[in-house]
């Protein structure tokens, strides 16, 4: 997905957000607000999101010496995902179809957005989430290509979000590759709290090479790449993953929930709503 | 007011929809944003808002040659409220209070301000207002203090509001200044607006001097800042005006909706709340 002149505000919003997670100095906010307001000529809105959210988030981090601000919110995030799990596993066990309450929840587990949202009622999303309609549902395809699959390339998003993504892993149970960030960017996850989730129990944990909050070619590593290239089948969790996966040519199921109005507009769809659309597929 | 960071996201959304008024060119709406982009380290949080407010919206009249981008938008919103006035002159005369009442109205006027909300459904609004209750309520010592005056110096915002301002200044049956912008800035009422809505009527219409978007006293005429300082009672209407005033030693009161979430915490109210403010009374 391109830059769309809305995502200019947001992207102060969003330093602003995560200069007061990194720092109690309002005058280094100012600072770092102003040497994003520097940068914004040479942003191209040819760039994905993602792309320009990674020079941001990545000029926060120099400038505050924080190497991750977002730690305690990650932790706690996974915390509250594995105090949740052994009861959502019964939920999924003893539903009608387990692979489709598995999809809800990996939808419902990518509302633990503290990137996005102020803060989240987990367990009422989750009510919600379990009985929302799916503006895009290519559910029968995705379950007809998850029975064919030897192997899934699961890209994750969120730390916290992960402990449902571990739970849809062990529905599809079929080898999986979990790809996570390289580096911590927002409450994205990487390798560590992708282990913290218990992902290193039922998939290969890999990094995309990346530090941007999105698979964002042009930043992930050859290896990563060249997984995309050879995957029979790919699962994207969240919004960063789609901005930076919406114009590529591989085989991807995007599950996420719209949060933004814009990235909603560019789906075809409505803010809030919850999303498994099949992409050349 | 000083401005607070949470202005700085707000001030490239505000550029963002001026520029839309103004233009269709998108590549013109990113030189935009970006020439503000450069200009944010020269912005100090000592400023008031609207200081600011007038800087961004200069850079999009010059760099639209659009003098006026607002102008079909307030012709729009005095039209708007001059289809109401004989309605709401009933509504007045008929209620227990006709100065309250009138008041309430005023406010009500006040939430035309389609420099914030993208649209909003004025007759609902002036329902939902006329029901409301206060966050502050001086309206003991407003009536008292309008009483005693000799002459009343009343600072109006937007056009349109301008309408619900004449209805006012009649209730008040005083000798009244109303001092509008100098240039267009937003949907600001400047003299032809007021004079559109009836105000040359009911009050004499002098300029404060400004083209920012708040009576800003660095950018007043001097001629402005002697009635300020000679002034028995000012009535200063809306956002703009309280952030330019807020501070200053003057006699006011003000009277507002508290739109913005910044403003209504530096006022100490919720957002949404409407305000009849004495300030040094």
């Amino acid at each position: 997905m391109k830059t769309y002149l809305d995502c200019i505000p947001c992207f102060f919003t969003q330093a602003l957000r995560a200069g007061r997670i990194a720092t109690n100095d309002e005058m280094l906010i100012k600072r770092m607000l102003d040497d994003i307001g520097l940068r914004l000529k040479d942003i191209s809105l040819d760039c994905t999101p993602p792309e320009i959210g990674r020079t941001i988030y990545g000029r926060i981090r120099e400038m505050t010496g924080q190497p991750d601000p977002y730690r305690a919110i990650k932790d706690r995030s996974t915390a509250k995902g594995l105090e949740l799990y052994p009861e959502l596993k019964k939920v999924i066990a003893q539903s009608e179809d387990p692979l489709l309450t598995a999809v809800r929840l990996a939808v419902a587990g990518n509302i633990i957005d503290f990137g996005v949202f102020e803060s989240v009622d987990i367990d009422d999303t989750i009510q919600t989430v379990m009985k929302q309609k799916f503006a895009i549902g290519d559910y029968p395809l995705f379950r007809e290509r998850i029975e064919a699959a030897q192997q899934i390339l699961y890209i994750g998003d969120n730390a916290g979000e992960t402990v449902f993504d571990r739970m849809l892993i062990e529905e599809i149970g079929k080898p999986v590759v979990y790809a996570v960030r390289a580096e911590p960017v927002i409450n994205d996850a990487t390798h560590d709290d992708a282990v913290a989730a218990g992902i290193d129990g039922v998939a290969t944990i890999v990094s995309s090479g990346t530090d941007a909050p999105g698979a964002v070619l042009p930043t992930c590593s050859d290896e990563f790449i060249e997984r995309l290239e050879q995957a029979e089948l790919i699962i994207s969790k969240g919004q960063g993953n789609y901005e930076g996966l919406s114009q590529t040519p591989y085989p991807i199921f995007f599950l996420l929930m719209a949060k933004c109005r814009i990235i909603a507009s560019d789906i075809g769809v409505t803010q809030g709503d919850i999303i498994l659309k099949a992409h050349n597929l």
